[in-house]
């Protein structure tokens, strides 16, 4: 059956494995005459690229993306878009023992059962981190239209590492002064330090860690959402599950609201240059689904890297025998901040999915630049 | 837009609202053969249904179902079974005030504005918990499909509530036998006492508390869920979160997997019975989206009850002026006992989708009986 | 699988059987603030009943129909409408014998074998022409909101029953004239006569006979349509083929452009008024799958009713051995007349689905009365 | 809003424009272990390329396919297959003057409107013949399927071309023995070369014709096909219908059932070596829209290439002015031949997709080669 379509207003349907030709994603329903910034899709795929610092894998791609239809004359027909970023530095002879040997904590198991051992096993194939290229194409796009039309802008940046966690509240500008500013994107640059360190310790021991994304959603114009199973809860969580290594999500006050008294959680209704907003925002933005006007707030927890060069258990699937794995090749000590442009991409889609499906995106932009 | 359909393979379509004639479901595609087990059935419904002790609403509903289609001889014909339960005790007069008032917490405000005043205010409307009794029904009858032909079973427990939790492992025997056995469903007994008192208090103070759910969903087959987008945590966490009240889900590790190292996330492959296992399960039962073939684990944040006495800010959605609510009409002090079956039926929903789309469950069943 | 959903803006999920407690629909995504005309949707149901002359069923429906939920203070209130009509006239008693004894031209050998033997064969069950009141119901309140939003009229009317045919134009006016003033729905009251004097013949005979509808849609928007897939003429005829009955469908001159050369049958553009129109239809107001804002029209072939009194050859499905079979029942010697309004109704209900998807419908309509 | 996606179980995802960088698909659902044979996707484009002989257009590409994601080994995996055609032999000078020129019959004025003058005009672009190679990609791995696991055969003919028609009953040998020895693709050699003739004179005269073709698919399991709106011939339809210049779709008697009585146009059921069979075939091998295991029989209309010569009348889209155009490029006088490959690969597409619905086809086929 079939799983690699979402979206209804804008649809994506993404392709491509870790070791094959590309990394793809076909983009149906993108509103016609959006001119293309090429610029700032290259950006967003120059933030999840590999190889940008020395937490991060030695796979070293460009990761240049070309465009195969729905562009002309630099904007957008209202066609399907597909979009390419081809594989190059591809070194597969490494993951040949992994073929019979699953990782811990990697699709290789699942992938292997599931699909009778026919699928592509190299670099976790269609279950690689590297498939997110697919998301960062696509939310580029949506992020732009976002920005261009509604002035929405989603930001997402490290709440915690390996441990080390920011406590305090971060405001918008200090996400947008500092995130991009440490390789681990957090945005309060003495933690940044503190979470750098404690990756430097795990790495050296052939070990892994993970962490807590938080993201933010501004300018949210109230009553995006639709009903029941397309609440923006929903429909958010759907496609941040979908990354590689997400196992938890939660809106607002989320897990802490249990933690909570009604009269606590509640946010009370307030009028603000004659709107109406809410004193708090423990709803996160979004009461019985649908957006309030104040910020989409959310956290995402990412697991430790799967892949380290420790020793693991694990089993031959051949022999039906246990072994031991200690996992070659290039990878992360933690995917954390390569994963905060995926889930602003991620947010991005879903969000752009709502505005069009409402009717604040029409289908052609009026041709302005 | 539409977002009342779920599903691809068992598709539900709730309809109904709180003081309207009825709440109802359509489920498309239930095999044909099934023998429709009206007990079953009506006892899901009984442990949802409002009035069962001094912790929950003292609305009374009978909340007895009928079935409209879809059932023949006292089998599931494979059409669509249309059921629903019809509202009896309803005091709409009370609701009058919170027209142009909009409750914190609840879906009022945004309800409004999404559908320009003509939304059924009353008693929360299409966005009332009571909507949840079209997840019981169809629950039901996919809890019955598992059970009968796969042996699944879905077992989920309070594991925390007003700051009370349960801090230790917790096995399916204990969730079995405890768990029915006191008003907050906890499976420990003693913690169950705390958390009753817990909410006394708070419901002397006209206040209200949230908790945390734990799900359990055993002899799940290996292989589960669909590529992406329909992968099991992205599909279960969509119909977790349609959930009112919801603002939180993890699987297994969870967020807690943020303060572990790689080594000690991943769960390690062993043999057991000739068939693969894991030693631990931080994934939850789930790699790549796919199932392992252990337990599926995941947990719910439930917010507390955003109804409370106490006299809390809004505003007036005509004269846009500051006002206060006190919340009258009757309401649960905390809806997380409630929510474990709709939790359930959640959880069942989405397995039995899968297990129909993976051809787990065939189009007819052998008539047994 | 799931098969009783329709629609991406406006969709619809009907459910219910001949012989079981009722027909209903429930319809996702309608505006909210649309009046119901209640009058209307009765008067679109009569069009459609039983028992309006002696050139139909004797079976006696009175056909009131009842909404269970998305109705407010007499308005749609953007959430699912359920509505039914219970089925009362029900005389189960003579479908026994066909059980066993599938009636040639009917589903019932095909609903026997892909349900197993579980399905509802009383009346043909799920595969009834009484089934159509579910697109009746659904198309009543489409038809409502194309004329008050839009000015979209959907005029269908019998231009082939029997054999005898209507050979020449027929305009709007007397399609709106002519069609509900005589038993056949034909635009020509001479032909109508002569229709009418053919099915009294083929009665005696204890035969039946089929014909042709034709549908015209005045005041369609140009760029009406979805790309490809959704593309005005593969969502039309997948809805008319829902129609028991109809085995085929085309759109302008349809079979016949199979005749015509390109310069017979590429229609010119010309400038009326302002607005860039097409001299001749020939392409029946779609090019590409998308509306040029000339009327659409299409003719859909229905097949002679399956039921006779005649005796006829099939075989007895328990013992695998040849019988006869002449059925019994109460059945329309034709049924082309009562379709009308269904194919009527099966168009609206795609249009509006359209005018929704492309914003030409707002969610929130005016509160105008 | 989105309509480049079709299908529940082999979704296909068409993305491309005739002078664009490629035409491609997208293929969710696949089974994994087909081994793929490149020859016969090959052949099939090779039977829709242009250039095969006088009566096609001079536009010569070689249409060779290039694989980018879901095969690993020779084998399909189970991931989303995406293969892409590259557009070589583009001349797109001559398409200048329809950018507001557009020319009657096809779809560039309604394009226009819908996409606001940004959509990619040049030789059609999206809406161009040549992005049916998406479904030659999709059919032939559709019909590797059908053929391998259930026998199922498609194999489509030319009954009618330029007012020339083949009268006589057809057997499923003449169409594989004939079909493709002319290339008319009409299965009666003697019907052939009168076509051709046909052909060769409006060619002369700067103009073109239209035509009918058949298709027969046989070995059809009963029980194909789900209810409603998915049933065969909707989703059948559906298709058909986003195949260019499409007007029309009929199964078994079709429209000529508006002349027969009941008597003769229902199929008597027969036992034959101990399977329920009809004596006749008036149903086209459907009945309630389900399969009834006798050949699937269909009639597609298929208008006269748009493209022709001749002066016609249009206008200018600026200057709101009437115009005439001769349309120059390379087009073909017929398009019916070609589009016989097209018509087999969409019925292979929908049959494939109901056939993994059904199971009939399962997840994971057996290493066989």
């Amino acid at each position: 059956m079939s799983g690699n379509v979402f979206g209804s207003g804008f649809v994506i349907v993404p392709f491509g494995e870790s070791h094959g030709k590309c990394i793809g994603v076909v983009i149906d329903g993108c509103p016609a005459g959006l001119k293309l910034d090429v610029d700032s899709i290259q950006k967003e795929l120059n933030r999840r690229r590999p190889g940008q610092s020395k937490i991060s894998t030695p796979r070293t791609e460009e990761d240049r993306f070309e465009i195969l239809s729905g562009i002309f004359n630099g904007y957008t027909t209202g066609a399907p878009i597909a979009m390419i970023v081809e594989n190059k530095d591809i070194e597969s002879s490494k993951y040949d023992k992994i073929k019979n040997t699953p990782r811990p904590g990697h699709a290789d198991f699942t992938a292997w059962y599931k699909y009778g051992g026919f699928q592509d096993y190299r670099g976790g194939g269609r279950f690689s981190g590297r498939t997110t290229i697919s998301f960062i194409l696509a939310g580029a796009l949506a992020k732009q239209l976002l920005k261009k039309v509604l002035q929405i802008e989603i930001l997402a940046h490290t709440v915690a590492l390996g441990g080390i966690k920011v406590e305090r509240a971060i405001s918008v500008e200090e996400i947008k002064k500092n995130t991009e500013a440490n390789p681990v994107r957090c945005a309060d640059p003495k933690i940044a330090e503190k979470m750098i360190k404690r990756i430097e310790e795990v790495q050296r021991e052939g070990d892994s860690v993970g962490g807590i994304i938080e993201a933010v959603c501004i300018n949210i114009p109230t009553g995006l959402g639709e009903p029941l199973f397309r609440n923006i809860e929903s429909e958010l969580s759907k496609l941040l599950f979908a990354i590689p290594a997400v196992k938890g999500v939660e809106f607002g006050s989320g897990f802490r609201a249990a933690d909570l008294l009604g009269s606590q959680n509640n946010d009370p209704f307030i009028i603000e240059s004659n709107k109406i907003r809410t004193e708090s925002n423990n709803a996160g933005g979004i009461l019985g689904g649908i957006s309030t006007g104040m910020p989409i707030i959310c956290r995402i927890a990412i697991k430790p890297t799967a892949s380290i060069a420790k020793p693991q258990k694990t089993v031959n699937l051949q022999s039906m025998t246990p072994t031991e794995i200690a996992v070659e090749g290039r990878h992360d000590p933690v995917i954390v901040p390569r994963a905060v442009p995926v889930v602003e991409a991620a947010l991005a889609i879903v969000l752009v999915d709502f505005a069009i499906q409402r009717g604040l995106i029409p289908p052609i932009l009026p041709k302005s630049g």
